[in-house]
């Protein structure tokens, strides 16, 4: 499969927490190196990221910059979300591929839709919440002693890849990859927000119903969240367990129709 | 040809006349993430490096870092030399390669020797006299119109490459599919047993909540049948699922518990 150019700009780069003005700067530098141009921050720090924004000479992609209070709505569009890790706070219900590994998945990703790049804050990576928002994660192979990247040049490097491989993809004659399997092949991945949809419908019915307990409910809402990013669903087949749980879910409030 | 792992430790990387001392450490810490660890600094801004040293948290590396007046004291002991660019001075005695390309050509010369990767001051780059040592150039594939890149983010994306060409000739031998994989790559599949218990499961709250509609009966049953097959469930998120729906269950069922 070969990937349309314009496929990069269906990247989403997506800054969560981030705390150093300079961070952001270089992150926006990057992207204008390699070709991307969406980027997203999640509660920055604020006099930091307006500070990133008035520099002298903030780039268009800076300047352009959307700011969101929540990562579900900073990746409503998206219909693959990837988070980054160095693997320390690995959480064995996501799979980890390495950047290079994971190429082809990207690719395939790029051209069913819009593709959420995450990246946590400096100190802290990002958080087990941020992660149940995410499809599967991704790794650079540094050391396994020294796994912590800066922020701007861990940016740089996965896009350098994901460039590379568009720029080879490009040059390639033939569709290697076939991607998925069967008749969905070329059906439209679910969007982040059908997927939350689904998350917050199904939770109301496991809360109507006690599946829910008060003192492990974040850990549920975790779980939920984690388990339909692990369905792969179709938008097509979102839509449709969205109204089978709709309907579920109007029965247990009570409402008979 | 595969690359000794130890050939890294072959490599010098040369900042020539840095300005910045984050900059310095940006590269140290790129390095130190990719197993490099010879950083040779010639004329740096004095001040600039003394500060880089004297950071807090400062690295082996940096702390290692040897300093020269004169380019050819740095490279001395090196028998491949490579100058980085952005194409924009191009000198037209030298043969540019792209970082991609170029890593056949690093490998053959880590296996005979050490290696010089040179990067020139935040904004001038290397000078003609620089380029001079150098056997080529080397270019990251930026954007013509954005070819500048940060200085740290330059040497991290070529530390990833030339440390990226070493694994996968280290790999080459073994499994084609590196990393991969927290433990649901083996985890095992759902069965057919487990699929149908939660097809009835949810087919049952579906009835319940007045989905299923008579004269349509066998059709749903059908679709829910056939999305629950859709989904690829591994065997634990089977367990997990079924839970959640007998639960949601039993309350449609009036079963209060």
């Amino acid at each position: 499969m070969t990937l349309d150019p314009a496929a990069l700009d269906r990247i989403r780069v997506i800054l969560v927490c981030t705390r150093n003005p300079l961070n952001i700067g270089a992150v926006a530098r990057a992207m204008s190196n390699f070709g991307f141009a969406k980027l997203r921050v999640v509660n920055p720090y604020e006099p930091s990221f307006r500070e990133a924004k008035s520099a002298v000479g903030a780039s268009h992609i800076l300047a352009a910059a959307k700011e969101f209070t929540l990562v579900a709505d900073a990746i409503a569009d998206c219909s693959l979300v990837i988070g980054t890790t160095t693997g320390r706070n690995r959480d064995v219900s996501h799979r980890i591929l390495s950047l290079e590994a994971a190429r082809d998945d990207i690719r395939a990703g790029l051209a069913r839709g819009a593709v959420a790049l995450m990246f946590g804050s400096e100190k802290r990576g990002l958080s087990n919440e941020d992660l149940a928002h995410c499809h599967w994660l991704l790794r650079i192979p540094t050391l396994e002693e020294h796994p912590s990247m800066n922020l701007g040049q861990a940016v740089a490097v996965c896009l350098y890849e994901i460039a590379r491989s568009a720029a080879s993809a490009r040059n390639a004659h033939a569709a290697e990859t076939p991607m998925t399997a069967g008749t969905h092949a070329d059906a439209q991945p679910a969007t982040a927000a059908e997927l939350e949809r689904i998350t917050e419908v199904l939770l109301d019915g496991l809360r109507a119903s006690g599946y829910v307990k008060p003192r492990t409910e974040a850990a549920t809402e975790d779980n939920v969240r984690r388990l339909i990013r692990r369905l792969n669903l179709h938008s097509d087949d979102a839509k449709l367990l969205l109204g089978m749980l709709r309907k579920i879910g109007r029965k247990l409030g009570g409402d008979d129709e």
